[in-house]
């Protein structure tokens, strides 16, 4: 069961695997990588961070976090920029070193060690553009997402955003994981030969664009995603000229109709989501169009009929006292639910994992690494070289732990004058767990791909904000304090899944290292200006606009249940709520059950993941319908020749995504200029057509 | 140089040679096809018309008949849908005779003789819609288009349409044409050896598809033109939604913005034009878009500004004395000079080839025939046996003869009845000439596979209508000696072409001929029948509707001419009249000029049509837009791969076309029903956004 949002978003990068391994026979196959390149010299970790994949880093961050920012502000629904990255970066190092080749002033070759640095520090940085929260938790503090939850919006339990205190706040916190995880990463890649799935196809990817038959075809594959990202723009400024205002053009286009259009069922012509919806897994866009189905198409339009008596009639919509706190309300219990399942889940699976591997200690075989340690055989030659470059570049420990403590140091002192109100204790309580939850994130994910940073950041709202109470402004606390431990721990399974890419493709750590921490302080810096183009040009967070940036609401109502309890939903909520919750679990003890119990028709493929579920529930169907479209196209693709699905579907998928997604920067400069559209495309009834 | 519209759509068919005999390798080619075929039977002329054919062609009739009429109203502009006909009714039988096969009850094979049969019975039907002038001189008597022309619409001059007489008209002169001409067919096609382009590709077509390879090759082509006909029913169907009342849905989407709109520059997302595009010379469509960018970007906004000046300001938009004047009779100027230039032209050519044949006519070879006679060595063998059988079945002469004085006389007693305003002596007059304009038209399409036969028709209007003067009703005794004149000489070059085609596919002239009475009988019936469908279900011949049919007011303004000669005309609309005419016989002279002399470039081939320059005058530039928008597919297409395009292109378009025109059907009866579309998709300016 896959799923997808930018709360799991690194999931994503596992079912991506099944594309990116699709290229082995370019270079990334199981038998023997490295004989490919005995050839090829491996340069000493300086000569890794080259100046030209610095600057190309800087570019590709840029261009990745602004597509982050606006997936985040208008669904919160984020695919794996990996290949996009990985053929980007490619693309432009290849191209301007064989610029410098043909001028005959080429020094040094383009590696793979080298393009794996850009793929880490692009990844990293657009890593930070999620993790900063800038759509979801520092969102949620801002009036304009409390002023929609009536009641609760006291100034202490509300704070303006402004870009000097988010920079510095994200600085504080950010690097603060790398450190945290740093000397385990020996036990993890070389001991417990964790799978890490995301890193691997990453470097499977960029391992087949260093052989001839690889680079041949990344040269096709970047051709084909410049064309469609042509096609995105061009279609993007041109849908512009007819959104006059709000309501206006394609965006607002009424494809089944003005009713079913009133319900959020429309297709939107965006782009980027028939982009994104080609590169999730089909059960992904099947579980949200589910979601949209039940919560829009079913239970909104029940409830919307006990107006006057489940809620007041009078209340305003954005209201959470009224049908806004339903949609809000019964979206995070499902998540809540399903975060709850996979935290408690993952525990269990990484202790098991961990006992069975001391229990084992001096047998010939454990139970975890069976697989690859029969591989293992084979893959002899390669191995060792792996693990002799691995082992090449140290990081003491000690820095380590230096690095981790003066952070978390910093931290525990800056934290609490940005946000008074959480106390040097609060902070220092959350970087006595973080290590913990860390390692077990960082094992997890390397087990099943699976980042549950988000849910552990849920939880720390929960806990912190009813810790510190309403009146002392616990809905903020609890917010800052997501932050601070979803930082931690995401960085932490960030940097290990790097670790991975670099060990297949023979990088040095320390490059990993430095590259992820140039990438960090990139997305520190880029992530909030960014977002603050956006917060200046667009209303972000109005539930109506362009940019209703879901889980800005969601987050701050998992604070308000945090301060205030379940007292203050509205008639039948709770009991709503709940029955969501245990349907999320149920959902996915099914999943999980039929996984173990059902391997020949592998039906758990076909159960629907709670947390696509639930994001339609507060958005509207629009996306799903969109992201549909994508896995209709990639299936037609697939359905007529399905090599060259595989091969081109992820290159049309991010070009879509880019192209639409870049028009946004001219699109905002031309709002804030004040330059409006000529035109408004208007879908009236008939009756008025005349009017 | 190639024009295209449905003044000389036999043309276009010329233009498609290319595209059909490019699959000469399935059984088409010059050498030998016969041997192919030679142990095929070749069934008796009584065989050949089958009760399936005519089934097939009753069935195919209603479909082309439904496409043709709806061009007529829509632009004018028919394109060549032989292959789409040929494709449409190979697959009809080849389903339906594998189906018996399958059953076992097959008892007679599908034959190539049946395939022309059938081709020529659906052309024919298909001519009628055409030469019926629904579009044209009928819908030019109507008080609708009259009533635009403000003065003239005298009772006298004013005609109300009804179905009884219009049907009863074209069944009166329809088949003078086939007996016309009948006797002169084995001089043209064996003496003489006229090519008849449009006749031989159709047959290359024929032969092609009962060839295992052409076979194969035709049911992939019948493959993707359901796909095109599907995608573009279902489009269609969608745009229906968004048209609530005039001026709403795609049809007027200001693609380039709301100013060009005005000039009416948009792109229509009629998938019907942008398969007229693909089928038609890309030259064609060039031509149109010039047309356009001259009278509606310039020529047109710079007259309005003369408003109150050249012409009243007072007076209605459709006022012939205003702007509408010049829009018409410029036009009208430029279709008389080209039409003038293409009849003397013609005369000339086939009084010359004539004369070059009787001089040399007891030499070893004539000029004319030199190159058919030096292929016909090689060709001996196919040659003999097609001869064999085309003379096996005669039609006795003075059958002809009769069969042409006997509907003569018929018509010269009828038409008088149904339009009082043409005496007896008018049409004994018009019968006398046409025998002779129609052999120039036969034989002049044999060399060039160029129809005259609404040029004559327009020269017909102006004679008989200042013959009769405006006093009699010389407007509707033009009109309808047009009608009279037109269906003569066009159902001789017809018939003639079918000729060749069974001349090449040893189908016999006997069930040509009849197939062609049984399709002229079935035009007769259908033409009037659909068009009087779209009549009652919308305001046909409005200029701003969605059906303008420009002919209407067109030939209504050549016959105002005829009887009120120029001076009515608004100012300076004279002198740009003249301008624009002999413009028109420049350009031809230029054109031919060139093709005698340039042959390295072959720069005619860049010399724009003055024919297809002139629709747009009319029209404006929307649907030469779409064309060229056609015109852009099918060169990406051939620039990729050119093989592809040139097997594909046409069954594309052919399935574009019927798609979209087949929903017309639908579209009218919810019409004719009152049922209205639920949503009016609005294009207003920005400024009026918040309306």
């Amino acid at each position: 069961m896959a799923r997808n949002s930018s709360e799991e978003r690194e999931r994503m990068e596992f079912d991506d695997e099944g594309i990116t391994t699709n290229r082995d026979d370019g270079g990334g196959g199981r038998i023997m990588v490295e004989k490919v390149f005995k050839d090829t010299e491996v340069p000493p970790w300086t000569k890794q961070i080259t100046i030209r994949s610095m600057v190309t880093s800087f570019l590709l961050s840029i261009i990745f976090n602004f597509i982050v920012c606006k997936l985040n502000l208008t669904t919160g629904v984020i695919p794996s920029l990996n290949v996009a990255a990985g053929l980007l970066g490619f693309a432009v190092v290849r191209g301007y070193t064989t610029l410098l080749e043909r001028c005959g002033l080429l020094k040094q070759p383009f590696t793979r060690q080298e393009n794996t640095v850009i793929q880490t520090c692009v990844v990293a940085s657009s890593g930070v553009a999620f993790s900063s929260g800038t759509a979801s938790y520092l969102l949620g503090m801002s009036p304009i997402v409390a002023g929609q939850g009536d009641g609760i919006n006291t100034p202490i339990n509300v704070k303006r955003l402004s870009l000097g205190w988010m920079i510095g706040f994200l600085f504080v916190v950010s690097f603060v994981g790398l450190f945290s995880i740093v000397p385990l990463r020996k036990m993890m890649i070389l001991k417990y030969k964790l799978t890490y799935p995301s890193g691997t196809a990453t470097a499977y990817l960029i391992n087949s664009f260093h052989t001839p038959k690889g680079a041949k075809l990344a040269k096709k594959q970047v051709a084909v995603l410049f064309k469609s990202f042509c096609f995105s723009f061009v279609f993007a400024f041109f849908q512009w000229f007819y959104a006059a205002s709000d309501g206006c053009g394609f965006s607002s286009f009424p494809t089944f109709g003005l009713q079913a259009y009133q319900h959020r069922f429309y297709f939107d012509f965006s782009s980027t989501y028939v982009g994104v919806g080609m590169i999730c897994p089909y059960m992904v866009n099947i579980s949200l169009l589910i979601g949209a189905v039940i919560s829009w198409g079913i239970m909104w339009p029940l409830i919307e009929h006990k107006k006057g008596d489940w809620y007041s009639a009078e209340l305003k919509d954005s209201s959470l006292h009224g049908i806004q706190g339903y949609r809000v309300f019964i979206a995070i219990a499902m998540m809540l639910g399903d975060g709850l399942f996979h935290v408690v889940y993952m525990l269990i699976k990484t202790a098991s994992s961990l006992a069975a591997l001391k229990s084992k200690k001096n047998q010939s075989s454990s139970s975890v690494i069976a697989a690859d340690q029969s591989d293992s055989e084979i893959e002899n030659y390669d191995e060792k070289r792996r693990t002799e470059f691995f082992l090449s570049d140290q990081i003491p420990v000690w820095i380590a732990l230096l690095g981790y403590g003066i952070l978390a140091a910093i931290s525990i002192i800056v934290v609490p004058f940005i946000f008074h109100q959480l106390k040097w204790y609060h902070i220092l309580v959350a970087y006595a767990i973080a290590p913990v939850l860390a390692f077990c994130n960082a094992y997890g994910c390397g087990l099943t791909d699976w980042s549950l940073a988000s849910n552990y950041g849920k939880v720390a709202i929960i806990i912190f904000s009813s810790w510190v109470g309403l009146e002392n402004g616990g809905v903020i606390a609890g917010l800052a304090s997501c932050g601070v431990m979803m930082s931690i721990v995401s960085t932490a399974s960030d940097l290990m899944q790097d670790f991975k890419t670099g060990y297949l493709t023979l990088a040095s750590p320390r490059s990993m290292f430095f590259s992820q921490v140039f990438g960090t302080a990139m997305g520190c810096l880029m992530s909030p200006l960014i977002f603050w183009f956006f917060y200046k040009a667009y209303s972000v967070g109005d539930p109506d606009g362009s940019y209703p940036a879901p889980y800005g609401s969601l987050y701050r109502g998992i604070a308000l249940l945090g301060v205030e309890g379940i007292n203050s939903l509205p008639k039948n909520c709770v009991k709503l709520a709940v029955i969501f919750f245990c349907v999320a679990i149920a959902l996915n003890m099914l999943s999980e059950l039929l996984k173990c119990h059902e391997t020949k028709y592998r039906i758990y493929r076909f159960v629907p993941s709670p947390m696509c579920m639930a994001i339609p529930f507060y958005l509207g169907g629009y996306f799903a319908i969109d992201m549909c479209v994508g896995s209709l196209i990639l299936f037609l693709w697939q359905m007529k020749n399905k090599q060259n699905a595989n091969d081109y579907a992820p290159a049309v998928a991010s070009g879509l995504i880019c192209g639409d997604s870049l028009w946004g920067i001219p699109a905002a400069i031309l709002s804030l200029a004040g330059v409006k559209a000529p035109i408004c495309m208007k879908f009236v009834p008939a009756s008025q057509a005349q009017g």
